[in-house]
């Protein structure tokens, strides 16, 4: 499949399920949305738990991709471009949040589901441990804990945000504030 | 209403969510769970919306209570506390995890709902913010940042927990570590 139509899919996918979330989400709709034929949909994805495993993926992914700056930028300005990278104002950025945050809350209930979310925030995860310790050095704290902070601390804010009491500016500013509590900073 | 019932109906709220999720959920079922009419409920509790956001307060009540220790501990013993209490294997405490949770992720679609997570998020939020300014004493840091990086993260832990990524041990060592790295530490 081309790049392409996959992020059309996952997009679409995202938008589906932000616009009424997991209740009664059936692939018919994501095929509709996308403009592809239920067919390619599941010669690609497979089932719904493989298409919805596949947006997880896709939401982490969007995140680095809009995280990424141009030229190279030391590693605390990456890790906070990422973090603060899952919010804001954008349809695009909302939908990804609403659509993870639905399928972990329905993952509560699903033990497929539970893998599906468990390995993808792992993935995510990893990527943060990875720039913390880089933005530590060597002689730094163990990066592991932090990521955890760090992350969660994105999965928590993300809630306030969806729920309207807080804006994406403001989990971003926390976001930083957080950072900077663990001794990283963009600058 | 006695206490004893209202507590009762309450419960019966949470493990009813928690079993099913929000998907579906009758107060009829709640009623039944609780072994009391439909009829004691409506007129106690008013409309689905009415118990639902009786049982998020219950959620931070029930918290609340389990943090009590005998004695009047420093505010730090007593912050740490209120905030591991959210994490235990005991059956009621995932309950009210659960229904916390699935009200949160509802209330993305439901403006109603999101008032509702809205309010009894802010009355807990203040009450950790009371705590942190307790512990950090008069010329510590601003308690508001504080509280909502320490809140929202109990929020994001919830969620690993919940679908088995991390334990309630695990969970509750990250809230001590969080807490640690803003200042407050129990002993």
């Amino acid at each position: 499949m081309a790049e392409d139509t996959r992020e059309r899919i996952l997009s679409a996918c995202e938008r589906v399920i932000a616009r009424s979330g997991l209740r009664g989400f059936r692939m018919q709709e994501v095929a509709r949305e996308a403009g592809v034929s239920i067919g390619l949909l599941a010669y690609h994805f497979g089932d719904r738990d493989g298409l919805l495993e596949a947006a997880l993926d896709h939401v982490n992914e969007s995140a680095a991709i809009r995280a990424e700056t141009p030229g190279e930028q030391p590693a605390p300005a990456r890790l906070i471009a990422l973090l603060t990278s899952e919010f804001g104002d954008d349809a695009g950025i909302r939908d990804g949040s609403v659509a993870w945050n639905e399928l972990r809350a329905s993952a509560v209930f699903d033990a497929g589901q539970a893998r599906a979310v468990a390995r993808s925030t792992a993935d995510w995860q990893q990527r943060v441990v990875e720039l913390v310790r880089e933005s530590l050095g060597p002689q730094g704290a163990d990066p592991e804990p932090i990521a955890l902070l760090l992350t969660a601390l994105v999965e928590g804010l993300s809630g306030r945000w969806l729920t309207g009491q807080i804006t994406a500016a403001q989990a971003q500013d926390a976001m930083r504030d957080a950072a900077a509590r663990v001794g990283i900073r963009a600058s």
